[in-house]
């Protein structure tokens, strides 16, 4: 196995060569400008890393592992706009810099990219390439759907949102590494295998991202502590701390979810503490250990050589500990 | 070969099996709503048409026609957001009927959907139908966002033109025969024709909506007659009547396409009247008669029984003087 590092490098490397500009300009270098933009390209590292662990040879999975990139691109340009969000890394989003409609288009034409992506395998390889991606993508629809939906109800359950995180980040993650297993032509046990560890992965990563928006270090979390609670989120904290509180805490709760202070530090510091004194803490921290777990023993069925296992597992302890 | 209602009938029964709601309702009901506005579901019948003409069989095609017809209107969704347009076969598109979000995301959800609807077939047929979908979509989005480009140019040449409603229009419903033909397993020389002969009657159509929309009988024509004219829309008939107009007449009708009046009739009038005078309204007649004979000629060299390329030519002919 590789360094991460090298499989970032041979990555971009491989999207500058494939992915330029064409005409209609206006149409492809939003499409640039985006996958321009960096990130830390976990999804498609993932890809180049399980076709290694099943293969040592993980440049035929270059195609896949773009197009996941693709596609998570396409998700980012559409929800932002439906988020309205002004920056995206940091850079103005791509309706902001051009509009809504050329968000709404190229985002379009990046999906139908991902799609294309897959040609250059052969027809079995493509078809299962392309089903397992047609499935994740309108379950990635589903659940921005769904958080959508939440928005405006009051009775989310926690089931419900373990759900929406599920579709809305984590089978991405899974089938990437999917994808992975596909093009090194694992066994279908271990391309479930290694599917269900990264769902289960993915879950605990994002029930880790919604803790540390509220108790993450400022130096160290990417994005701003507290934004959640500003932007009144039901968050897996918000759920179970309302499951948790008493009468009065609750109320409070609904309360401050309620308004948008224009200086949000009282708000912010009272909900950190109901999260914590309703024991909604605890359970996050037990429910993002328990998946992690989870994930983990799923390694143990693969079969690979250990030290392939061991390096999925480091990387996997890595990305919860914020170290990639 | 059955008759044009018959293949109507038998899509709209597969349409209703195949396409019902599901949880989340805000996703998928909008998706139903534009698939049960009706129209004349010509692409998925030309696709069911074109799979009997190869094969006497076109019910294996269904899943092809459906997939066609979905692709046809997610493309309305996105369009109708980006035309801000408020009606749709004389209903409330799905943005104005729910929200900018829904039609965005109802939107991509039909897209991955019209490609699921390929996995019924085998791994070969599912890579034809893909990659030939994949290309299309490609040029329908270019098409659009040509079209976009051009709202704000004011040097669009009759090729430019013309490409802009091959990609937009005519490459569709090539894919559409295409689609049937690779269903039926015909030889990749008449896979081709049939798209040679999609594509040239696509284009012959679209030039005779642009001549309608000045010229046909408010009687028979589906829209509002001088609906281009009143919208500014630089069309084959504008675009040529600059060409061959004098100095007068091209600046009297650049101005007229730069203003907007409430009682639109003088305007309309005018216009029409340089169509006529500076032989615009003729060179388009001819062109829709050029594309519409090429589209012909390319029939007779197909490898199937006469009957079934006279068959071929009624429903292009029928096509073209708006029977169908």
């Amino acid at each position: 196995m590789q360094k991460i590092s090298h499989y970032h490098s041979a990555f971009v490397s491989y999207l500058e060569e494939n992915i330029q500009s064409k005409e209609p300009a206006s149409l492809y270098d939003p499409i640039l400008y985006i996958l321009g933009l960096g990130g830390k390209r976990l999804r498609p590292i993932l890809t180049l890393m399980t076709a290694e662990a099943f293969s040592d040879w993980y440049k035929n999975a270059l195609d896949a592992a773009l197009s996941v990139e693709i596609f998570h691109n396409f998700s980012l340009i559409h929800d932002d706009i439906m988020d309205t969000a002004p920056l995206r890394r940091g850079q103005p989003t791509v309706h902001e810099k051009w509009d809504v409609n050329t968000g709404i288009l190229s985002g379009d034409a990046m999906l139908i990219l991902a799609y294309q992506l897959f040609e250059r395998y052969d027809a079995n390889t493509f078809q299962d390439l392309a089903k397992l991606f047609s499935r994740t993508a309108l379950q990635v629809c589903e659940g921005q759907q769904y958080d959508m939906d939440f928005e405006t109800r009051e009775d989310v359950s926690v089931a419900e949102y373990l759900k929406m995180i599920e579709f809305k980040t984590a089978v991405l993650v899974g089938a990437a590494m999917k994808m992975g297993a596909i093009v090194a032509s694992a066994s279908k046990e271990d391309q479930n295998y290694i599917y269900e560890f990264g769902r289960l992965l993915g879950i605990a990563f994002q029930l880790q991202d919604d803790y540390l928006d509220a108790f993450g270090d400022p130096k160290t979390f990417g994005k701003q502590v507290g934004g959640d609670i500003i932007e009144n989120k039901k968050t897996f904290l918000f759920i179970k701390a309302l499951e948790f509180s008493n009468e009065d805490d609750r109320l409070e709760l609904q309360h401050l979810f309620g308004i948008t202070p224009s200086d949000p530090s009282d708000k912010i510091e009272t909900v950190k503490q109901i999260f914590q004194t309703s024991g909604s803490a605890d359970a996050t921290r037990k429910e993002i250990e328990n998946y992690t777990k989870k994930a983990f023993t799923v390694l143990d069925k693969l079969s690979i050589p250990e030290n392939k296992k061991e390096a999925l597992k480091i990387f996997g302890d890595d990305l919860m500990n914020r170290r990639v």
